[in-house]
């Protein structure tokens, strides 16, 4: 945590996206110290969700108290996938029903809003690539979750645009400019798509210029909407985690400079 | 060839959906001999399309003749990914314009569909599961399909409902309906979808039971949408190539009967 909050600051990046259990190995107060000492902000905390596994509710509160404490611009929801599925395990018992298993997701949404509204935290709930329906979100698309967003005050439930995850979507500029206009996009997040896929589809991610997705639409479309916010660079990825990390935020920010960035 | 259509003839099963590359290897016309000898119906040829490849038109066009003769029900047309993605291989020059892309699948289809519709053939278009849109098709979703079916008669222009591909789709019940109501569904297959993936996506097909589909909502649904053709299994799969035939066809009996069927 200390290394990337230094690195972030020594190369001028303003803002830090956290993941839980790196604030909870580092310890929740000390990270708050750290991010605050060095003046970023924390533009997300990843992840709540998983509703479809047992205990989720607890779990989710305490995610939303992590994302308050932090002033975490907003709290990514992975929604999870079929009951009984866990990623990268062999199936045992699951359900196969899809269509309650996305039911659930929105019950599951009406006892979590009403905590995170309390908390001034926003829920941002992201639709993960359809190959992931089955192990990590039954969320599949930008239309989908802002249906699931409709309910609710758009301060307290947003969504996420990943480019990875929507860039195949015939819908996703009509779906963007959607979620524009209900005041809706809590994160916008940048890699790219790597074609061919690792043999983990999981890292399928790459630093921008290194697969198969055309920025520029994207975040004209993003910044058409309205969102002025952080915009984040999340790649999971076994080279790129393998590398130098200050050699990965300069390419990171060449690469940003001239494949996402329009202004 | 020849094992493959008396494996159909000693196990019952009317009918077989043909690659061409098999085709090719055994001969057209030898290929015609066997499958009428055997008083089988062809109920697909696979495939035509990568129509964003270089010199589409002639090899489609070869592809509609050898559905006319093999007097196939479709030709199943998986229609390309983004220009220069060659699936498999590390990515060289391509194009990124993926709206382009769809666009030029629109214009491909305006020289072929006249070729088709004189030979009697009827070209299935296939939407591709979205994590092959890189590579293999830019036809991601049923909606999509008939979208670009639209300005052609419905006994020239159908659309694929395969479950291994559209099974998360949220808008698939809906779309199902609609193939049915525009009398678009000139091929319904089955397939599971395996999790985890398999180091090659490709091969994430599983035998009917080994995934995470549920087969009988989808199956439902195309019978509702008035569909009456053969239902073909269509499995990617190592494990399953390298077992026994006979095996593999009463698994596939077995769990067709068990799983997808509802009556």
């Amino acid at each position: 945590m200390a290394e990337a909050v230094d690195g972030c600051v020594r190369h001028g990046l303003e803002a830090i996206g956290l993941w839980r259990q790196d604030v909870a190995a580092q310890g929740l107060g000390e990270t708050i110290a750290l991010v605050r000492n060095a003046g970023l902000r924390v533009s997300s905390l990843c992840r709540g969700g998983f509703l479809t596994a047992p205990g989720f509710e607890e779990d989710n509160r305490r995610a939303i108290d992590e994302a308050a404490a932090l002033e975490a611009a907003c709290l990514v929801m992975v929604v999870g996938g079929l009951p009984g599925v866990v990623p990268g395990e062999p199936l045992g018992e699951i359900s196969r029903d899809l269509t309650a298993a996305r039911n659930h997701i929105a019950e599951a949404l009406t006892l979590l809003v009403p905590y995170a509204a309390e908390r001034g935290v926003r829920l941002a709930l992201e639709p993960l690539h359809p190959m992931y329906c089955a192990d990590r979100a039954v969320l599949s698309t930008l239309g989908q979750a802002l249906d699931l967003a409709e309910p609710y005050a758009p301060e307290t439930v947003g969504v996420v645009v990943d480019t990875f995850h929507v860039w195949w979507d015939p819908q996703v500029f009509e779906q963007i400019e959607r979620a524009g206009a209900e005041r809706r996009i809590a994160s916008y997040q940048v890699c790219d798509f790597l074609s061919p896929l690792p043999a983990d589809v999981l890292l399928g991610r790459g630093m921008m210029g290194d697969g198969v997705i055309d920025f520029g639409p994207l975040t004209d479309a993003v910044a058409a909407a309205g969102y002025r916010g952080d915009v984040e660079v999340e790649i999971f990825n076994a080279d790129v985690w393998a590398a130098d990390p200050d050699e990965v935020v300069t390419t990171m920010k060449a690469r940003y400079a001239s494949l996402v960035s329009r202004v």
